[in-house]
């Protein structure tokens, strides 16, 4: 059973999208943070609530199918609905909209809670989640893992900067993203759409680190194209993505 | 004679907020070019107008006086109005607001027009400035320049990315603010406020470019510090900013 649905309408603005005009996927995270924390607020478990009780919100992935990406001044309609929870992991889920109906993407999201000071994840609370109208079940949702890296095709470095970390005080989800794209052709960026992206968080980066943001490609039977990333934190691994795209 | 007045509300969101949870100044500028973008769409003379007409605006130069710096999920209210214009330049004026109607900021800014194919300056087009009630001057409005980097204190490299361009096809304007602000001390940043901000832009950096952002600082007799910013693409200057800070 579900839970309680939110929905909240929004514009996309010229420096959210990218050079083709196109929302970009760093930026449609932010956004979809953005509608989750509305509807906590409106159930009165924003942050002023879990913070009260030294706990904070992290994402620990993102799968996500793209049906078409909105295009700069486009209003679109958000939609997400809590789905699940267990001992240590919530559910999401996010529909996105154009104002004539039509679907744009589609997006399962896994949470978990942070403890403020220890930085460690803590079983999620039952006072937090209560107001989505959600079950407790015992067993996880076995979301799809983002593909290994086995071969290495190219890679960039990048060091974490001081607007890299927002107001959350940790480094921003999106800027995963940006990293593992930049890896990638420019020509390539502007002439391939993303239809579908799965991105993992595994270890969190601090400011002035240094990541290596890596990347292999796959051409699929279909005719799409795969790019399978890892980035790098010396040893760790802080984030995995497998990303697929369509010519334009 | 200024011109027509116009006015927005938006609400601060986390991810354009700094790690200390206030509005970044690279994010401002983003949404006072949205606000701007608004009145001219409202006016008939937006972007799908000045494209026809091979033309877009480029913001030249932006002097910031900042009261009180907004925070996460405030709503406030910007207003703008456009003050005049000359053969190359338009003049514009911003004022930010809390729900209170205490005042945030105040933003002085000078626009260019640039031709889309020829990428170069032209003379402002009538049309495209008739409805916002202004008045041709004959004589340029001298804003103050920011100052010029003297002596070097320390610098970094940054490497232009695919998302620094944005749906306008060129460097983000407040990609540079980000670049001199990085090069500032994290523990600076984090126990100080912008109180004052003048950027210049000269000329455009492109994709995979390098920059190196440089900076020195001065003490203030009362006590506030000025950091003096030069953003140079090999021998160009591409921006040139001073910015002011008093302690939290």
């Amino acid at each position: 059973m579900s839970g309680v649905m939110f929905q909240e309408n929004c514009v996309i603005n010229y420096y959210e999208c990218d050079t083709t005009g196109h929302l970009s996927a760093p930026m449609l995270l932010n956004i979809l943070l953005n509608v989750s924390g509305s509807q906590c607020t409106e159930l009165g478990v924003g942050e002023d609530f879990t913070h009260q009780l030294g706990v904070a919100w992290v994402v620990i992935q993102y799968e996500i199918h793209f049906d078409r990406i909105p295009q700069v001044n486009e209003e679109i309609t958000i939609q997400t609905t809590p789905l699940s929870y267990n001992k240590y992991f919530s559910y999401r889920n996010f529909e996105g909209f154009d104002l004539a109906g039509n679907r744009l993407f589609t997006v399962a999201s896994s949470f978990v809670l942070m403890d403020l000071h220890a930085r460690k994840m803590v079983p999620i609370k039952e006072e937090i989640v209560a107001p989505f109208g959600i079950l407790k079940e015992n067993k996880m949702v076995r979301m799809t893992k983002p593909e290994k890296l086995t071969e290495l095709v190219t890679e960039k470095k990048f060091q974490v900067r001081y607007l890299d970390i927002d107001a959350n005080q940790h480094v921003n989800n999106s800027k995963y993203l940006d990293w593992a794209l930049d890896v990638l052709d420019f020509d390539f960026l502007n002439s391939h759409d993303m239809i579908y992206c799965n991105v993992k968080y595994d270890k969190e980066v601090e400011y002035g680190q240094i990541v290596e943001s890596k990347v292999s490609s796959v051409v699929n039977e279909e005719g799409t194209i795969k790019t399978i990333h890892q980035i790098k934190n010396g040893e760790h691994t802080a984030c995995e993505l497998t990303i697929e795209w369509k010519q334009k």
